[in-house]
């Protein structure tokens, strides 16, 4: 049993962590808060629960050198404690790169309570979900939290220039307003011709949008409207532009503020890549090594999928060209004259793992040494598109893009049967979950993250490689999970398109060219909530504020971001709802700050809103929540 | 929420892996059974829960280079469908040397369901606690699910030559039937003279209760009545009789087919070790490396205590002399003339680990190398005294000796509140839990093992570290606790003196020695019980047979264990109890096998029983169970 955090809380963020991160052999005060009585409210986050004992004594529990230690936490005299809470500090040491730890409460009347990343547990739980703090150094403080937009080339847009490449031998051209194909053969040959230059003269609309990162799917010269199967990692394709576009779409994208990484594979190239054709050619080639040949000219590859040959990492030669040193391929394009600010790897979860080899976590961390040398505040988030965490620790990339933690469990919520794609399983739709379940999911597969790690993952509602959210979720469901994803921990990832409400039942199939001209073609337009969502976004409590759950049942949710003096309250539904949260259970400034008034629910108060939703107060001094169907709201507390 | 594993099962025992373990590369086959429906029990093992819906598919998930796969299982055709239960099937592939996997099912109405080794949720769960088959070959035969009693030299018999051996200069001699002293500074020092001759003359009790496998804690020289600092690991204490008379037990102790194994401290020496003396007495020794020396003179010690100086595995002498080749350590004592059958480690969890070093899986692996050389039938568990399960995946030890998945849980269930060290937390004592909980947490903790690791770990109700479980429990208790840990899977262990009832409230004070000539001493004459468990436990069901939970809730619990043909069915009370199963939850078999009359609680038929327990028919189809208090049952279907 696992409860919200409305008994007590802790997390890597400022509120909890006093000292932030700390070298190795160094020590950081923890903090934890627990409730200290006065309120009515249940502990599971419904309505109907009694209100939890007392906490009386706190002991921070640490694994220092693979043995638990138990160290009593101190009460403090904070003014915190005028609104219901007690919070406790103690030392922790990190002994290890890795230092893990969980608090043991105990209540009048005996109870034991643990409390970990997961939540507060009635007994007794292993050690997966510990909170974790890791020595290593976090991602820039530049993507902590920042707003993402991804940019499919092929998909985005058309310069002049563009217009006058001819297409190439292996393309199947499309018009900009042709359907996409989405399965059969013409699925990866479908040529659109979108560019770089074309991307560079759309900048007014991301910056428009508040975006603040743009992550660009491969361009490097392939045979595919994807590139994924890259010909070269040492050339931009003369499709996109070339080089030269690149350099001026970065440089446009800077000059805006605008950050910019790239898509590498490290997992795979194409079979039409320099070194695998040198390795055909040629068996004892220095390239043979790259790739895992059998004796009879057979090759390993990505799925068994012969055109996307897996890289060997156990090659010296395939380390030196692509992930050491200041000439590697990693290197190269995060320096002068490209100046990419980091990177996205694909295939994170399969990179160097084949049999009985795993490479993986060293592949990680020569890519983060060799990217942080060539520029010290570069991005590097990976691929893993099931439980991630555990290969996110820190000490490898900065974050994460996955899509157990948020993106599934969001779809399990909102759904409304719809047949989409459900991320590879044979489900013809995503399962449907209460809210609940939503949360206990999100909570479950972030719980082994370090923070700072979840302040550098992206959290999207759908990517290039999903179904769209428009298609995938409830008429209305796509606005409220852009809430949650601008409002939660981590980097919200905006897939281009997601702005005009774009549909598509599979990853394919959402790769839409944008319907700049085709008004007829933007499904829903969206660009005010998102430009709305990217200014609030600003915000730095939601930025690097704590993340505490306050409600979830099956229609409805409820939490806080908080930091030293700011408080942002946010509250989604999935459902039509009229339920009373009980005294104590928001945050106590609301009323003080006049945010709430008792009115229609239109009449929200709130900073930005979807949907009609209202909060009121209710006789008892509860609060009252209605909600005529989808929707969510975000309040500010200064 | 998980669930009982009365809806859906899978373990790693031969009814659900139909080809047992497989090399890397190969295929086994894969069974997990679905309820079919023909009840009224509860998915959740209380009575009042709704009947689930029917299964209608069956996949099996893999995770495989790092990247999830589907198989949909087949409906099998089998006799056993007759008893209300759906069988599936599907290949599994152990692409990696770990082969992790879990089962997704549909049922009528739409429901999803996941299964992995924690039960049935009805939600996504992360990867931790999927099912795991190792393609390293699992511990020895013998050893699977064999009883082991655990002995300290010091405390379990004097032979008459002990008698003649004068007390060493560091002991506090102490007479046989003297007070223990559990804490103060003669804790270590306080000799009661027992030695391996002793031990020798009382082989007739081990095999009056069945034991197979003796634990010897450590029997090297040192200046401790522990004996965990070594002075040296190449030779028998003399005041245990020296070598020959290890020699000499271990070749009685084989003519009565019981194993022996020794106690190896590898995280750690004494400082009177012969190695960590010319470490000191020569800093350009060779053996300065094998500890952690800073330049000022110091070095790094277990839990900081200086007399225990922690070994440095960075160093390949230290290697080469304790773990590398059939001249170390590790094989000098399996080999002749001692002819060990294997190893318990001590302080496996911190082996090896020191701030950013790690050497523990590589220490596990070279001391399984070695040893398997030295005598390919050895069995090797190590101590892991928390969550251990992560870090005993089959490729090292063959087995753990862990308190998380049974001890500690087992002791919060059957708690009276009397005070005693519970696992070195700051709790006064064990936390009072339900059977739902223990039963949650012994499947938490145990998950994450794969299953052959299962059952090569010690399963014990208390050791020479902890508390007496006679002390730790209410009255009653201790003998349903033996009931539990000889019908779980692993090796039941008996801590020396668990048959007279002896009691202790921490470890030190636990090493009572032996009451074999004061019967005012036996606290509670236990021996019937033992010996009864031990021939019980030659039950193949109870070795290998699968485990399925049926039934916990706040005094009562209630498994089956299952091999083709045979079924074990377990029922253990904490408090007075009157219960109705349903029908259709204890195995169809029990009634018409007889085995089950409508009685007194006194008369159940049973196999063997502690307590007063009884089951009855009740009218509705159902059975009842009826205890007076802490009462245990076993029942077995030929």
């Amino acid at each position: 049993m696992s409860m919200l955090g409305f008994e007590a809380h802790h997390d890597g963020s400022p509120l909890y962590l006093q000292d932030g991160p700390v070298p190795l052999g160094g020590t950081t005060r923890v903090r934890v808060r627990t409730w200290a009585g006065g309120s009515s409210a249940g502990t599971d986050g419904t309505l109907d629960g009694g209100r939890p004992a007392a906490v009386e004594r706190v002991w921070l529990r640490t694994v220092e050198d693979g043995e638990a230690r138990f160290t009593e936490a101190r009460r403090l005299e904070l003014p915190h404690g005028a609104d219901g809470w007690d919070w406790w500090e103690a030392e922790l040491r990190a002994v290890n790169p890795l230092a893990r730890y969980r608090f043991l409460l105990t209540e009048t009347g005996g109870s034991v309570l643990w409390l970990n990343a997961a939540g507060v547990h009635s007994q007794d739980v292993p050690d997966a979900q510990d909170f974790r703090l890791s020595v290593a150094e976090a991602g820039p403080d530049w993507a902590a939290g920042a707003v993402m937009y991804q940019v499919f080339p092929d998909r985005f847009a058309r310069s002049a220039a563009a217009d006058a490449r001819p297409a190439p031998d292996w393309a199947v051209p499309a018009d900009w307003d042709a359907a996409v194909e989405y399965q059969g053969p013409d699925t990866a040959l479908q040529f659109f011709g979108g560019d770089l230059d074309g991307v560079r003269e759309r900048l007014d609309h991301l910056a428009g949008l508040g975006v603040e990162i743009l992550y660009l799917t491969p361009f490097f010269p392939s045979a595919s409207n994807h590139r994924y199967d890259a010909e070269s990692f040492r050339r931009v394709d003369p499709l996109l532009g070339g080089d030269e576009a690149l350099i001026r779409l970065v440089q446009a994208c800077h000059e805006r503020g605008i950050k910019v990484i790239g898509d590498l594979t490290t997992n795979h190239t194409g079979d039409t890549h320099e070194w695998f054709r040198t390795a055909l050619a040629d068996p004892g080639a220095a390239e043979r090594s790259f790739y895992y040949f059998d004796t009879g000219g057979g090759y390993e590859s990505w799925w068994g999928v012969p055109s996307l040959p897996k890289l060997d990492w156990a090659s010296d030669g395939l380390r030196r060209e692509f992930v050491e040193g200041p000439k590697s391929v990693v290197a190269h394009w995060l320096a002068e004259p490209f100046k990419l600010d980091g990177w996205r790897v694909d295939v994170g979860n399969m990179t160097g793992r084949l049999g009985a080899a795993d490479w993986n976590r060293e592949v990680g961390s020569l890519v983060r040494q060799t990217a942080l040398e060539a520029r010290k505040d570069a991005l590097l988030v990976a691929e893993s598109t099931n439980d991630a965490a555990p290969d996110f620790q820190g000490d490898a990339y900065h974050g994460s893009m996955s899509y157990a933690s948020f993106t599934r469990p969001l779809w399990a919520w909102l759904t409304d049967g719809t047949a989409v794609n459900f991320f590879g399983s044979p489900l013809p739709c995503p399962p449907r979950i209460p809210a609940s379940q939503f949360v206990a999911e999100y909570r479950d597969f972030a719980a082994a993250y370090p923070w700072n790690v979840r302040l550098h993952s992206l959290v999207a509602i759908d990517t290039h490689d999903t179904a769209r959210a428009a298609t995938a979720m409830l008429p209305g469901g796509q606005a409220v999970a852009a809430v949650l994803s601008f409002t939660l921990p981590g980097m919200p990832t905006v897939f281009a398109g997601d702005e005009f409400g774009l549909e598509g039942m599979n990853g394919e199939h959402s790769r839409t060219p944008m319907p700049w001209d085709e008004p007829e073609r933007m499904v829903q337009d969206l660009r005010g909530l998102y430009s709305a969502l990217g200014a609030l976004r600003r915000e730095a409590v939601l930025r690097t504020g704590s993340l505490r759950w306050l409600h979830a049942d099956g229609g409805t949710l409820a939490f806080v971001r908080e930091l030293a003096g700011t408080t942002a309250l946010v509250v989604a539904t999935r459902d039509e709802a009229d339920i009373v949260f009980p005294a104590g259970l928001l945050p106590a400034g609301l009323f003080q700050a006049g945010l709430l008034p008792a009115g229609a629910p239109a009449d929200t108060g709130a900073a930005l809103a979807v949907g009609r939703i209202g909060l009121s107060a209710s006789g008892d001094g509860g609060t009252r929540l209605r909600a005529a169907g989808p929707a969510a709201a975000v309040w500010l507390l200064g």
